[in-house]
């Protein structure tokens, strides 16, 4: 339903641009939700972006761009007249306007805070990298003094900010501008007026410093349920506050993150198909590049056994089941160990735990894995002791994945890596050389090739 | 920092329940955070915490169950006595008093469900299924009626719901409690009191009714950055709504789930460490065993090509490598586009540009490691004739699991079936088979072995 009326929005859109009526179609975009303006504006092509832009009220046009994954943002704003662009970022949040300075060319960027309203605010942003709490906050809140009363507080919030939108949680400073504690806004309200802002605030407020990483604020943002986060600098000044769509936008992009590391392929920093062929060949070609040099140790490793190759051709059969179990059971592993570090369910500590876990779950599938596998080359081959062969490759070859899967992630962890690289690709790769090896010394001790 | 506190706190409490102070060990656990409380609980044994937990008063215990997974919830729930039970529940909020009552035994729910002060409006929410707009809701919020004014609505505030947490967007009502607007806090308060509701409410309001899917409900709010969504039957009458720190959990949970299928394994449902060793091997021996399967399949095609593996050793050298390149452009391919499907970047009518994308992608990744790989095999067996069939058969497998890789997720959504089922094992299974018959039919025309 929803999906219908924006695809019609978008062909009137396309009709009027197309008779350059630009009046008739900022009006259908302005009379349209944020997400939604910014997924139909994305729909046009580059010369119609940049055409329809300027006619639209900026207030829009900058829900438009804060909406737009960050590198379309810098394209289109390279693009615009200064003064469109001035129009603009003074509209836009605080940070995302400084996320978007960050973005174009310095020069550019200068001659645009020189005209800009409220240019220190953004100015103090833009040295915080974007994935960081500095990054990530917005400096537009409101703070009450400890000394001022609730009826004092209202009446401030009332004429100062009207508009803000991280009004829920109000963040109470001291004279020196000290955060020393938090209201909310329910509590302002049902307080009488006259009662002190320092009576009713709860002084023991969870914040962070700048330099913050965002992944540790939506943890801890998720883990006590807070709308919003307080970022100070060493002498606990109030700097500005996380809200909480920043936090959900940062769990979503760090999901994103780890699913496609766990492909095997590096994140891509936009929109699938606005990602050029060529931006995405090169997040991947890395890791299949390295992952095919680490396969030639399997290579390697089949060349130094063909004596038993050629003494018996049938082992060969087997490889890819072998193979292919370990690297399967090897990533099952990883991913779940992955996902559990992720959500905080497993540390460090938990590592001799995780690894007794595992091997238990290990041998459990691998004797029932191993049964049927030494079953199936039975009636496959019909040759007992190749049949033994297999079985016991595979119950060791499951143990070894399971026992390593768990180990990786931990390990990876442990020296300072991000645990997605060593990712089912990077596991199944692992397992295949060290598998074939198993294979092929439990065919000599069992098969006597 | 935090860490080394509740470590503190936990050993502490410890000390305390050795010497049977039960009195000590609550008030420890009271002075936490409920998310430090859940996680110190959880660190005890079952004995301990059976103990500790009816010593604890009633509102913290709530927040400690609700925190808790809700198998564990469960499980602490059937062995308390119904007084302490019930004691416990009446603090819940209301659908995580459901959510729990219905894990229980129909018995022991219908015991607690009589003694329950609010048993309607929790009776009411058994009825949904967990992951429904129906079982995220909470029936315990604040209703405006549009005849009232600003000042009448927070009079009604301050009287009726002093502690609701869901007080930041207001839901408007006719008479008939059907949705008709929203009014938020802020607006309430900055508008003169004599202010009409019906003046100030946002009559255009994003509901859903109670069986919508809970990832749906979750891509609305996100999309919408909404603080609360409304839930409405058919007739548009309010039953209650989701508030945004559900939200967080069920993105959270719907990453999980995705990155544990793309690993190969069925979701858990509570932490890792928790989940037995035998319910995890159940949640994984159903992949594995059909991808065993699925390899005999492999071990088929490497079997009917015997003849030409028996006349050319060597061909074995590079078949893990061919295989695992397959595997891993496949792989990666799924990865980003089961990613890029579930946060709205691509859909289904976007498959003919998706699979062009990724043709495009393959050419080149093909091209480039079909080079590598054709100079690798010269440098390593020197047959010219050999390494010309590995460079081809990389190019072709490339490509064919780029195409391939980028299909299979949309084909899934079409008919149905959750896109992750097709992720980095089933894909690299199925290039295994069809990569080395890819290979040994082009070993048989440039060898003509």
């Amino acid at each position: 339903m929803e999906q219908v009326l924006l695809e019609d929005a978008l062909t009137r859109m396309r009709e009027a641009l197309e008779i350059n009526d630009l009046t008739t179609a900022s009006h259908i975009i302005e009379a349209l939700r944020p997400a939604d303006q910014a997924e139909i504006f994305s729909d046009l092509n580059d010369f119609q972006q940049a055409q329809l832009l300027p006619t639209i009220n900026p207030a829009d046009a900058a829900d438009i761009i804060e909406e737009l994954y960050d590198p379309e943002a810098a394209e289109l704003a390279v693009q615009m007249p200064l003064t469109t662009l001035v129009r603009i970022v003074n509209e836009m949040e605080p940070d995302e306007a400084a996320d978007l300075l960050d973005d174009l060319d310095p020069l550019q960027a200068d001659a645009v805070l020189a005209q800009l309203e409220a240019a220190h605010r953004i100015k103090s942003l833009i040295q915080y990298s974007d994935d960081t709490a500095g990054g990530l906050m917005t400096t537009a809140f409101v703070a009450l003094q400890r000394r001022m009363t609730t009826g004092q507080a209202i009446e401030a919030i009332r004429t100062w900010h009207p508009d803000e939108e991280t009004i829920y949680y109000l963040f109470v400073t001291d004279r020196l501008k000290r955060l020393v504690g938090v209201v909310n806004l329910r509590q302002l309200i049902v307080s009488p007026p006259s009662t002190p802002i320092a009576r009713i605030m709860d002084d023991d407020v969870i914040s962070v410093t700048a330099d913050t990483d965002q992944e540790d604020c939506a943890d801890l943002m998720q883990r006590y349920d807070l709308l919003a986060l307080p970022v100070v600098d060493e002498q606990q000044h109030l700097l500005g506050i996380i809200t909480i769509d920043d936090l959900v936008d940062v769990i979503q992009s760090e999901a994103s993150e780890d699913i496609q590391r766990l492909g095997g392929a590096e994140p891509l920093d936009r929109a699938y198909l606005d990602t050029s062929i060529l931006a995405i060949t090169r997040k991947r070609i890395g890791w299949l590049l390295l992952l095919f040099f680490t396969a030639t140790l399997t290579g390697w490793v089949m060349d130094s056994f063909q004596a038993q190759l050629q003494a018996m051709v049938a082992l060969a059969i087997f490889i890819p089941m072998l193979i292919g179990t370990g690297g399967n059971a090897g990533s099952q592993t990883t991913a779940t160990i992955i996902r559990a570090i992720a959500v905080g369910d497993v540390g460090l500590r938990d590592a001799w735990r995780v690894w007794l876990h595992e091997i238990g779950i290990g041998v459990i599938l691998g004797l029932g894995m191993g049964i049927i596998g030494y079953f199936l080359s039975l009636a496959w081959v019909g040759d007992f002791r190749l049949s033994l062969t297999v079985g016991i490759s595979v119950l060791v070859i499951v143990l070894w994945a399971t026992g390593a899967g768990s180990l990786l992630p931990l390990l990876a962890t442990k020296v300072g890596i991000d645990p997605t690289v060593v990712s089912g690709p990077v596991m199944s790769t692992l397992v295949d050389a060290t598998g074939l090896f198993i294979y092929f010394n439990i065919a000599r001790l069992v098969l006597g090739v």
